[in-house]
């Protein structure tokens, strides 16, 4: 318990390093974000040059920016990127001139019903410039001249992703996939990659059946060009897979299954969320906005959902300068990455198991089932003879755990005593 | 909607010309009636021998009526055949005697509690004779003597259908069937033909996907008759039916589904059904009635339903003088025709379509998606997202409409759109 | 009826000539009743010797017993095996000496919430004495010294079991298992072999389809030894079994399905019951106790139910001496017996019927349908409409009763009528 607040607190600070920093899909605020993770686990950086085909779409320029802002006749700074990197377009061209507040207005974008938010908005594939401020401080623009000032590059680059491989006992792969191209916004989406990393670091700690394949990338493209480069492996051997996001706040989990809910990764995902958090908002493939949307095309279709604490698009300080370092907490971020944990747990103990023998095996042989025959004296292991009873080698722990009512935390020991015993084997045609 | 409203208009006045007709299985008035419908659609007209086999049935004798009333000892005239058809137990054999009225009685038909309606009787297999009444009118019979003068016509003729095929792109068919063999009846059976005629009209002014197979038969026997000449390519070729009867009345929609309800008519008529009229009444296949038992029985199973308004057999006017000129409209002729056109439309529509890249397409370089990425700003091709998500080739426009929850008339527009951008493609390996 | 109320009489007076005996899983107690049960009907008795390996499992050493007490100071036997069997925990190996009341009390069985019954407890695999009593009895033992005697013998024997084999048309087996391993007890476990030997004088009495399989074992260890010798035969023939068991009170039924509930034996039996005796308590697989647990162990999956009364485990009597003679009913009996043979019957008659032409057979030529044609004409062969609309031979009688609304019994002479006709056909392809 002690240790698991340390990594809360951990994840916590690395969140808190990588908050100022300009991130977008593409450019130097990726790179030093990911070096950043690289200083916690061994993930390698990889960069796909800009005009790369991925499927339908096509790698973008580079974009990087040095200063923007807005001054006004006094030559006050009333609106400064260094202040708030939200401020700024994403993608925005350079600009350096002075314009009128009508001009000015056209490139200006606020929320009139959040009017102490600076939105977050970007425009990738069409050229723009713009700033971002909240409502009060537009209502405070009067008539006159204004100096805009961008000072960014839009060139032949490349985007930059993150990929660690950790090897397990068998190819079949576990997927994590996880977006670092936000700027400074804490619950989408700084949370996912701390979370990333601390189960990064949990799964090289011991070994693991399964190899796990862990992402950090730019959001949509990112997922597109990763995907057009790993299609094959990825079908091959990904049995479970989870786009891991907005995991940093207190409120209620969330759940959005993969394209028909039907994979092993929902299985397992709604299996643990059932156990630890019942009350979790359970949205429909509807409701997808994120890189599974990706992960689940059509042809695609890899076993990807997303489990989260309040879902991107449905909180009020989404996309937004609210969902800052106040909005997230370590404790929530311990709490995700456990639920995530026992997910990966689930998966790495999940077995079609079955029974040895033919008939009923005599647990009496082996202490494991009371000499004396009374009223009554069944039900010490009542679990375990249900248990054996659909050991048959079709159904999985999870099936059986809901066959029989037993949460599968109890089965673990049950499993553990039955193969100690020679009882029961992993069935291995499944 | 003006042109609407006329076909309603044409519907109604071929129905009040085919309405006085003497029509039965066989006979003339079934060859009149057909020539009426031949004069607005190139329907063929084909004979079939009396004594064929038909499967388990005979194709029977044909028969004609030139007279038949009953007159009382003064002369009168009190039931004449040629005041109404429904008058004559259909198929009796001819008689001219005098009769007490006890004699007399073995001999009449009325319904107790319709006391001012003529039942419609028939007698096709046993050679009879007899009369339909109102109660009233039986009821003022008094003892005495009756002259009974039926001039009718029992011979080795033939059975009349009605046939009409509209070659479309594919073999596949749709087909309908309505049957023509009933006497002065409007709901039952005047409305099926006349809306069937009309369908027909609308189907032969377009190029169409699919082959219509459309006939005009007497009920069971021909039915019976049609199948055995043209079973093999029915079932090759068939992908939906509808046979059409009882499309006349104002009241609610009704449904019959198919054997097991599983076919892509149940699919499509119920889809459209819950749509246009939710409030219809929905039968189960125990409630058949009418020449679906011969198109769904076992070894048949031909996908065929019935979408009517009042269902045969369960409204008071049924099979009887009651079911007249007003209880039909040109308006409930109209509504039906549109729901059944509104049936073929769909199925005419209908697809599996299937997305044509790996990952999403990027709707956004072809003006499909906007190009400033903002909160909220992916609400306007929300349809179009899910759609696309779905489409992946298992799904046909219903499945999707289901899912997604929308409409496909909404969805015709957007399939349009994305064909018309080669983002989608028919899948043609289902 | 007089003649079935003679039939509980008679496997009444059976019962209780059986139930002074002391059974148990081995010895001359299951040998002399087997050989009461010989005397009705021609089952043959097998031994298997101890030490034979059966499965996980290994047929234990042979008990007999032939006196047992315990002797308070004064000489008198307070507790005297003659006259209970219960006294006496089973499979008890020799003792005769004195002792204090403190070593007595840990050799003592009692039950505190039923202070007026003997237990039933057994020790097969675990070498103990140990003796049974009321808690009355117990709570009135005062210090000093007892005389505690066995006089019994666990040697190299054999185990015994029953087996009745009575061909019928086809190698198809229905199979009846039932347990004669207990001691005085009257409804778990002497009804079992009663009703059981009943029904096979029954089955005995007339030609049948199948070919029976019944057999008299003791519980668990025969029904384990059974399946080791005849698994191969049992799998390839059984289509049905019964566990039949605990049948002799007048509670409510009972029913524990098979592993998964989805076997012909299931089916048949939900029917029986949900048309003879709805009110009956459906347990889960999880509340089994008895022989299914290996009838239906993964590997072996024979498909056999338990159709019961109070179920064993579930009623105040059972397992103690309460379970006696007036606790079951000559009544009861008699009941089960008529609601197993409703099963067998059922099971007998069922096949997936196939209608022998295309399109509606023509009832009329054959009589069995109105030749005159009016409103409501067709009600009176409503149901053999129905069923023949369904006889598309995937269906069983099971289903068509299920898709029509109209129980089995009133399919019968439906069928026999069709038969009869050469209207339909037994399907010999399903």
């Amino acid at each position: 318990m002690q240790q698991e607040t340390e990594q809360g607190k951990t994840m916590y600070e690395l969140l808190e390093k990588l908050f100022p920093i300009c991130r977008s899909i593409t450019g130097n605020g990726f790179r030093e974000s990911l070096k950043l993770i690289q200083q916690q686990i061994p993930v390698g950086m990889h960069e796909v040059p800009s005009g790369t085909k991925v499927f339908d779409w096509t790698v973008p320029k580079e974009w990087n920016i040095r200063n923007a802002y807005i001054e006004d006749e006094a030559g006050h700074k009333i609106i400064d990127f260094k202040k708030n990197n939200l401020h700024i377009v994403g993608y925005s061209v350079s600009v350096d001139k002075v314009i009128d507040l009508e001009e000015l207005q056209s490139h200006l974008y606020s929320l009139e019903h959040q009017p102490d938010a600076i939105p977050y908005v970007t425009s990738y594939y069409n050229e723009r410039w713009g700033f971002c401020l909240t409502q009060q401080q537009r209502d405070q623009l009067v008539s006159g001249k204004y100096h805009v000032y961008i000072d960014s590059e839009l060139k032949q680059g490349s985007l930059t992703y993150g990929e660690l491989i950790i090897p397990g006992r068998t190819e079949q792969e576990i997927f994590l996939s996880t977006y670092l191209c936000h700027p400074s916004m804490a619950n989408n989406e700084l949370s996912g990659p701390v979370v990333t990393t601390n189960l990064a670091k949990w799964l090289a700690s011991a070994p693991r059946k399964y190899t796990y394949r862990i992402i950090f990338i730019p959001e949509t493209i990112g997922s597109l060009t990763y995907l057009s480069r790993n299609i094959e492996a990825m079908k091959r051997n990904i049995v479970a897979g989870f786009n891991v996001t907005c995991v940093g706040d207190e409120r209620a989990y969330s759940f959005v299954p993969s394209r028909y809910g039907k994979t092993l990764a929902d299985k397992v995902a709604l299996h643990v969320l059932q156990v630890k958090a019942p009350e979790f908002v359970r949205y429909t493939y509807l409701h997808r906005g994120s890189d599974e949307r990706q992960y689940c095309a059509p042809g695609v279709d890899l076993p990807v959902v997303c489990v989260m604490r309040s879902k991107y698009g449905n909180y009020p300080e989404y996309h937004t300068s609210l969902d800052n370092l106040s909005f997230v907490t370590p404790q929530a971020l311990q709490d995700s990455f456990e639920l995530l944990r026992d997910c990966i747990e689930l998966l790495e103990r999940n077995e079609r198991y079955q029974v040895n023998c033919l008939g009923e095996p005599q647990l009496g042989k082996r202490g494991l089932y009371p000499t004396l025959s009374a009223k009554g004296s069944y039900g010490g292991v009542y679990h375990m003879m249900n248990f054996l009873a659909y050991a048959d080698g079709t159904n999985d722990l999870m099936d059986i755990s809901q066959l029989i009512g037993v949460p599968v935390s109890e089965l673990y020991p049950i499993v553990d005593k039955l193969l100690e015993n020679k009882i029961i084997s992993p069935n291995c045609f499944h």
